[in-house]
């Protein structure tokens, strides 16, 4: 703690690379391109798994689990899919001390394990809807890897679902996409524009992608999650059929969807700021953190019996709390740890504070500090706590709306772009030279088409051809 | 459902693989050695999960992860390690398109990957104790694999602990085989035997290997979870040290302890019978199922009527339930189903119970049917859910008493193992010639010296050389 962190402004890509590390959420593994998910990290996926699969199987969803190893040919049998992923995956060769007669895989994504399987529990309509997901690890070579954001291995969810109309496969990949949004904005406090992909963007073997795309506070896009709209690719491909009501034979409808580990980069990147992590209140491990302040044994003794009895009353009240008791750390070291580890309030208790009865509060996400009767004080965190949750959304949606502009001149938007950064409300020609185009000139991608956006005619920035609504440009992670 | 399930007399393992695949747990992945767990089989390992999560929260520890590859050559640091495990492990040799300068294996347990990164995160003794938990896949190459029991992949937890002395890493050992031992015998409703493993029964790497010990329905044991002292090996291996309180380098004492998706099969072949599943009710998916009874329109409309009103009640109650109403399908047809299912209560509903206001309940484990009066029968249940995972434990109990043997003669001992299988405590003179003796001559291998066992001086069944206390002797998976 003695070295201070970067700043964000000075380099947010380092300040992000301090901050995992420092704050304790996960390292460089000495594998290539992996990493380790220390305890506190872990405790965030870990809230995040539980609100997620409560949500999935609210949504009538089911979990299984399906093997690491896929056969190569498998990988072969959907020819986007294959080539979207062959030069990312992992093979193994040897196993049991012999060569393998065919390598497997490392699964980096399963829609062909899972496909090959459901041509077996797939029979007659009645089979369907058939609701799966599956909590697993997946592998892709990455070449550039960052913590959370891009690691050779990560941990993530993957829906697969099989439907009997285009319709119902339609509503699910919308459904899984509300999913994501409503976990984004009301546990990680990040609010997200929810669209559709561009086809040069979309995932391998999908007709349509659907994604939450997400501002960073360097003002760079995050995509959080998506949501894909199979069609019958993977039901041709492997040769899923089911007897409709009426008697006859058809390919099944398919969609899956996903996210993962990244989404703890995603709160990082979204809330921090200089002094560190910023945590939601819903998804952090520690909510309130007890700091007590004494000098000599005496005020100690005095000190940590209030502290204590406070400790009784945050669990009383389902609060998750920790009383920093250690006597080898100043409290003013404490502070700025806690602040590192984005803990939402802090307590502070010193003998000048009980001779009144009060304690100090402080907030971390906007830096507010007020006295505050000790008296029943517990009992008034819980609301507190949804305060500083509503508080954190708000900031992120003020931030987020302060830097996307509606920009209609390309030079205007190239420059914009460069010298601060946001998101970009433009018109699109529609095709996928533009798209390149922009790509090129100033390294911005289509983030998505808003499903929310209203249909306004105009012209597309760069090739000045017709556009019928507006989509989002920006850089992206 | 239209064949018989193969009677556990005539050819168990047979049976065990049907209700497996019939009961809908699992089945046979294209991938070698590989299982899908499906729906209702993961159900019950997440149930699992959630349960040892918590025991393993309530007792100081926290979860991370590590990642799946691991350098080959920290395979090799510890030397017994790598002796036990090199034969079994699979190997990524290519990546991202490239051959890799090193290849990496697939976890088939983490303790190096976790050392080597524990170096990292101990310097001193306010360090320690460090209680790390994982829960993760594993793989290891399986020449005879059985789903559930012995798979290629299988999911596990793994715990992972550093202590500053041995005799704290002795007390975790048997700490976390207690906690196992209250699993199995709480959740699972199977006694188990706590005990020791012999030298060449023991983890490779580990000083002392405790385990629990649980006999399966046709007499053999079954090893359920193990719980491994690992003194300073794999500190030295990968030279994790600490400083002591009084300022003094030392190397540091660990523990490691798992156990995995195997328990599954635990379950089944536990407490199985030729009907199918038999299930717990605190692990059970569905704990009651309701199964309406009518014919025609209008007695359908009123029983389905009065099933609603009872799930409603159910539900209130906490209680975990289906109602069966699909109509293709005939009751006497749904009744075998639940019963392959393992379903612990039935409850049917027909005309004439509903006329004097009745339902029929059937208990699965010992094929109690009775009347009983609707009004407050969902209130009941609970306390009738305790009755029944009190009977089946019992049950279990009784079945494993029945079958342990206490013999002294060899011969005695090699006759009744063959005919009629079961338990055997028996004299051991400690050799690791004797054991091996036993185990040529009829396959039998000592489970474990139980913890439990009063002194006895004696004599060894085989050798006739001196023995302090009794071992158990049994055919195991």
């Amino acid at each position: 703690m003695a070295e201070k962190l970067t700043r964000q402004s000075e380099d947010f890509s380092r300040w992000y690379n301090e901050v995992v590390q420092r704050a304790d959420l996960a390292e460089h593994a000495p594998v290539r391109g992996s990493m380790i998910i220390k305890p506190y990290g872990y405790s965030l996926w870990e809230r995040m798994q539980a609100f997620l699969d409560g949500m999935f199987k609210e949504t009538g969803h089911v979990n299984a689990y399906f093997p690491l190893l896929i056969p190569e040919s498998f990988l072969r049998k959907e020819a986007e899919h294959v080539e979207g992923f062959a030069p990312e995956v992992a093979v193994v060769t040897h196993a049991g001390g012999k060569q393998l007669e065919e390598p497997y895989v490392l699964r980096p994504t399963s829609e062909t394990i899972i496909w090959d399987t459901f041509r077996n529990w797939i029979q007659s309509y009645r089979d369907l809807p058939l609701l799966i997901n599956q909590w697993a690890n997946v592998i892709r070579w990455e070449m550039r890897p960052r913590l959370f954001l891009r690691t050779t291995e990560f941990l993530w969810q993957e829906g697969h679902t099989a439907h009997a109309t285009p319709e119902e496969a339609h509503e699910e990949t919308i459904r899984m996409l509300d999913v994501y949004a409503r976990f984004a904005e009301e546990e990680m406090a990040i609010p997200v524009i929810k669209g559709l992909k561009t086809d040069s963007e979309k995932f391998a073997g999908a007709v349509r992608t659907f994604c939450i795309e997400a501002m960073m506070g360097d003002r760079k896009a995050l995509q959080s999650g998506t949501s894909h709209d199979l069609g019958q690719n993977f039901a041709k491909a492997f040769d899923v059929k089911y007897l409709s009501a009426e008697g006859k034979e058809e390919y099944v409808w398919a969609t899956s969807w996903g996210v993962s580990t990244r989404l703890v980069g995603a709160l990082v990147m979204a809330h921090g700021d200089d002094q560190g992590l910023v945590l939601p209140p819903r998804l952090a491990p520690i909510q309130v953190v007890v700091v007590p302040i004494y000098r000599g044994d005496e005020e100690r003794a005095a000190v940590l019996e209030v502290c204590d009895q406070l400790g009784k009353d945050l669990a009383a009240a389902s609060v998750r709390f920790h009383v920093d008791d250690r006597d080898q750390f100043r409290p003013g070291w404490k502070f700025n740890e806690w602040e590192l580890k984005g803990v939402p309030v802090r307590i502070e208790l010193g003998p000048r504070d009980l001779a009144v009865g009060e304690a100090r509060v402080a907030l971390r996400h906007n830096g507010e500090k007020q006295q505050e009767k000790l008296e029943g004080l517990a009992g008034r965190l819980p609301a507190l706590l949804d305060a500083t949750q509503k508080g954190l959304f708000d900031k992120a949606l003020a931030f987020r709306e302060e830097h996307t502009h509606t920009v209609d001149s390309y030079d205007e938007f190239k420059e914009r772009l460069e010298s601060e950064g946001g998101f970009y409300r433009c018109h699109w020609d529609g095709s996928a030279e533009t798209e390149e185009k922009v790509k090129n000139d100033v390294k911005a991608t289509i983030r998505c088409l808003p499903l929310d956006e209203e249909d306004e005619p105009g012209k597309c920035m760069v090739s000045g051809e017709p556009s019928e609504r507006r989509v989002i440009f920006a850089k992206a992670y």
